[in-house]
């Protein structure tokens, strides 16, 4: 289309599933949506924030009807992904759900020589199959069901680019971004939509926790950054999956990002996003350069923390 | 760098370690070095096939002091990859190779509805982990033994964009993106180079045996693609490398993809890059709609398929 699309999705009496629905941006995004009517099942690993999450979302109820759910399950394989499905959607008549936002996952920051094979592993089980396994037990109950749903997953800016201290975590978000990019084409085939949200650093408890193993020179190179809160970036990957956005964005730089490292996407507006893309091309080298400089500048102080670490012994 | 880099890196004399080392790209590559006077070790699986290229890399040996030798590794897991490296340094006094070349990897597409959790895993396996435990094998060595090396991964022109079929294959050729951008930034550290290569599709013994399992909507899409041979593809990389270009392509439309897709690798040409950019403007979106447009006219013919193949019962 030319111009943006007209909000037209509403899940005003639709059954939705958001798997990390406890805390952060899934929870936030679970009280959209049962603020808009929806039927919502939420899925997270830890009972007690889950009872909290509940009630939460109960404040936010509108209809009597509404069915609220709340569900423990690990998503790491994909055997727990499709078991917690099928729980989610038995208070349904075990139909599929009309769409799943999968918001599941977390980073732990660290430097890639200092890693353990488990920890590169951890990576991608926390960053791309906790999502990945959802995605594919919902498409095959979709397909089955012939629901037209939606399926929405959540990446990162770090999807689009990266640097250093992110070689377990940029990998499964870029990994999301093709696994989005294939199924937005593949699963044209059922009438399902396929969404992937790029939220910049977010303020959540997640956040916190991967704080704790940060390297210095990335919490150095972050220290610009602006991020956004769970709340602001659930009502842009609401707006955008309402738009119709096959990538959707929270904030100006990785809208940047998302014109200039757009494959096959399709763009949203046919004049602005040139205008990202230009911004981008010179912006993007300006932000990499500086980046560099930093990094080379902390070769002498690095060493001595890998000594100290024991690294060379 | 305002212009394209002039050649610079010389592999005379150097170790440089193959990886997928014994046939296709692999092979040409190695061809490439041995001409070129480089120690060349490579690792693939297959004995017979070992001992085929050890030959025909000898064929080419330009010095008789050039070591030339060929292991056989599984490359799956992070111990075996660790394992070929030190096998493959013993010769070199156990010292970090000057080098890597990782170009294992393998490919089986197939509708996501209708793959297993194994061939999802397999997808990240044969695509992924069989090059990033390599890269972490040598970036740890090369620290250690204060080796400013040069390691090189090897995507695919769906690590920028992807559609049908690849679900499995374009997450890991994505998430290789992901790992080589981290590390061209992090590895700057030790003053090692690393740069990614996205050849598009290469008639290589690997690409017949991928299209045994390609869905028919799949081969449709890609019939009118212009591939290049291995050796071509070899040259483009080894060229690249020379250049330091980060990011390197084979093919026209994977530069205009790389262009047009690039995050915050760093540019070839000033100039050029934004005409590239420009192109892809135009160029991706008329693809995109055609690719849309076929994989909606399949929809019928897919699902007698499914249903011939048993997915409703």
């Amino acid at each position: 289309m030319l111009f943006s699309k007209n909000l037209t999705w509403n899940p005003d009496g639709q059954h939705i599933y958001v798997t990390g629905g406890s805390t952060g941006l899934g929870l936030s995004l679970a009280i959209l949506l049962v603020k808009s009517g929806a039927h919502v099942s939420i899925v997270a690993r830890n009972q007690n924030k889950l009872d909290d999450a509940l009630k939460e979302l109960e404040n936010h109820r509108q209809h009597s009807n509404q069915k609220l759910a709340a569900h423990s399950f690990s998503l790491d394989t994909a055997e727990e992904s499709a078991a917690a499905l099928e729980v989610v959607c038995e208070p349904h008549n075990g139909r599929a759900p009309d769409a799943v936002f999968a918001c599941a996952g977390s980073s732990k920051p660290k430097f890639f020589v200092e890693m353990s094979a488990e920890e590169m592993q951890n990576g991608m089980t926390n960053g791309y199959w906790v999502q990945a396994w959802t995605a594919m037990a919902a498409a095959k109950k979709m397909v089955r069901d012939r629901t037209k749903g939606k399926i929405i997953l959540v990446s990162s800016t770090l999807g689009y680019m990266s640097f250093v201290g992110y070689a377990s975590y940029s990998p499964a978000k870029h990994a999301l971004r093709g696994l989005a990019d294939t199924l937005q084409s593949e699963l044209m085939l059922y009438d399902i939509d396929v969404h992937i949200f790029f939220p910049p650093t977010m303020y959540t408890p997640g956040y916190e926790e991967e704080t704790k193993t940060k390297p210095k020179i990335t919490r150095d190179i972050e220290s610009t950054d602006d991020g956004v809160t769970a709340e602001a970036a659930a009502v842009a990957l609401f707006e955008g999956v309402r738009a119709g956005h096959a990538h959707i964005t929270a904030d100006m730089i990785t809208t940047l990002f998302r014109a200039s490292t757009r494959g096959v996407a399709p763009r949203h507006n046919i004049f602005l996003d040139p205008l990202y893309d230009m911004a981008a091309y010179i912006i993007a080298p300006i932000w990499k350069r500086s980046v560099d400089k930093r990094v080379r500048e902390h070769r002498a102080e690095h060493r001595e923390y890998l000594v100290e670490a024991g690294f060379f012994s």
